[in-house]
């Protein structure tokens, strides 16, 4: 019998892959796979919905990050693919799977992270299974919300001229994980040694215990903006500007020098030798919003601390990454290593 | 640190413990954990929420499960949840976490028995996540469905004198497992010798390729029958009784020698030196419905060759099997192998 390894096509493409034989059937599926959410018509207003799956050793570590830490972040990943749909997260339902290395103890952890998040985005746990398995913990958490008609923003919505604006700042999440995984490499080669963690607050909080940007979606529609298109950044803004460009149909222009990325992440990233831009790109786990609004939009936004216009649409062009030094590079979901170290003693700045 | 293992709980010590600190505030939160799916108010209908994982080496056995029928089995579970609230299932998001023991042409079969399942069940597969694994193959799927707000059936609404119906025919699914089980260990005892499995055919498919009661959901509703209670049975029928009793405060007399089982059960059941009745009430994964009438809807069902009476609902009382020599025993989810060992020659009957 025939033998592909899945590794070959990788996550993305094994999903487009399966997806191709999935047909949708029913009228008030309005969007299946392909989204940050699918999207059902229930009649006033859209339900949305939305899956995730955590498997320990590929998407956690439990050497350093708390199952408290691992509850609450579950949850949020889970409302950030709702809040990409610009909608409002309402329910979910949580299924793990334990082996018996797994104490009461610890699954009590496990649910005070997940209540404390669900208490804090407002979300009602409604159901689940807590099942046995061989080995390992693995998480799976389905969340429910929902959008007006007119509120909803979809992958595919942007269009030529239109800002390509971000929540937050960029690369944090990525830095503390690099910090982490250094202390415990010097951790298992020297035990006894305290890891040093000190002053590096910013960068282990967006690591291990991120949120879902609901405020940002509630201050868009205070400030009247309904969003083009948007979708959430778990795998690294390059990959996630290239999702919307695809589905859109246009290309972009992305200005570096405009990438919002906080200042300890600057100096963290010098600590590791590492470009801060090739974080922010790269680096996944962020959980901003990265979204395209009407050029018209642009005073509405201006004002706002909480968001920064990192570039427009193009259309009928690539994808692009604008330097600093103002040359043009097509912007690509991997292989930037390359890119930064032939930069030299530019990326040092 | 304090430890208690989770066995020292239990299934559904589990769930109960976790229950009890999860607070659920929407106000379209109609039921969150305790039954079948979780019900939310969406306005004209109740929107239904179900959510099943199954761990391998736990829940199935890829030495006898082909991952085809995994696939079928493991939807069909989940709208058997939405069957059991009354309901229909619309949408279903899936879920799978495996390891590179798997390659793709093992994950496009059991995405066939998915899809298989999905098709024959009208329900559109709009989203999921497919990602690694340490070890093993983990599915986990989360079903939505719809019920009218005249014809939602919870667990806790069986009353006095009601009577107790089941759908179909019961045990046949556990004993498929003892004759999988069988063949396993021949075969891994004495490798190259065929299985044994010839004339267990029906066993067998309701061991692998169960159904949901989508249709006896139909039937009910043509028959101007809206059940009062109602649960699936995936852990054996005494288990499913006692969560009806529990949640409606009744307790009922269930009587043996009304008990449908299918005469290949019977048979097979003889081969194995069991009790028939003790596949029944223990044995699990049926997947047919379990619920209460109106004694007025008595003249409705009596007609239907997919429906048997097999008890009644009693208030203030215990939970009882009326044995077919009229004794009564108190009903429990577990430990009848002493019952039935003490009923010796009379089992074989």
């Amino acid at each position: 019998m025939e033998r592909t390894e899945i590794s070959k096509l990788g996550e993305f493409g094994l999903i487009k892959h399966l997806a191709e034989k999935i047909a949708v059937k029913h009228p008030s599926t309005v969007k299946g796979i392909g989204d940050d959410a699918a999207v059902i018509d229930i009649g006033e207003k859209y339900l949305l919905i939305s899956t995730d799956m955590l498997t320990e050793g590929v998407h956690f570590d439990l050497t350093y990050a708390p199952l408290k830490h691992l509850g609450y972040k579950a949850v949020a990943a889970n409302v950030s693919d709702i809040c990409a749909m610009n909608g409002k997260a309402t329910h979910i339902t949580v299924s793990i799977g334990i082996s018996n290395r797994f104490s009461l103890e610890a699954v009590e952890e496990l649910y005070e992270g997940i209540n404390a998040a669900a208490a804090a985005y407002n979300v009602d746990v409604v159901g689940g299974d807590t099942v046995s398995s061989l080995s390992g913990l693995t998480v799976s958490i389905t969340v429910i919300g929902e959008v007006g008609k007119d509120r909803i923003a979809y992958r595919s919505g942007a269009a030529d001229k239109e800002l390509l604006v971000v929540s937050g700042d960029l690369g944090a999440a990525y830095m503390g994980l690099q910090l982490l995984e250094r202390e415990k490499a010097v951790f298992e080669s020297t035990p006894g040694v305290q890891p040093d963690l000190a002053g590096h607050d910013y960068i282990l909080e967006r690591q291990l215990k991120p949120e879902a940007r609901v405020d940002a979606v509630a201050m868009l529609e205070q400030l009247g903006i309904r969003p083009t298109s948007m979708i959430d950044i778990s795998d690294g803004l390059a990959s996630e500007i290239l999702h919307l460009c695809d589905q859109s149909g246009t290309g972009c222009a992305l200005y570096e020098e405009k990438i919002p990325i906080d200042p300890t992440v600057v100096t963290a990233a010098s600590d590791f030798k590492l470009d801060p831009t090739l974080c922010a790109l790269s680096g996944g786990e962020d959980y901003e919003l990265l979204f395209t609004v009407a050029l018209a939009d642009f005073d509405k936004l201006k004002g706002s601390p909480h968001f920064t216009v990192i570039g427009h649409m193009v259309e009928g062009a690539a994808a692009q990454l604008i330097a600093r030094d103002g040359t043009a590079h097509p912007l690509t979901a991997q292989g930037w290593d390359a890119f930064f170290k032939n930069r030299g003693e530019e990326t040092e700045e």
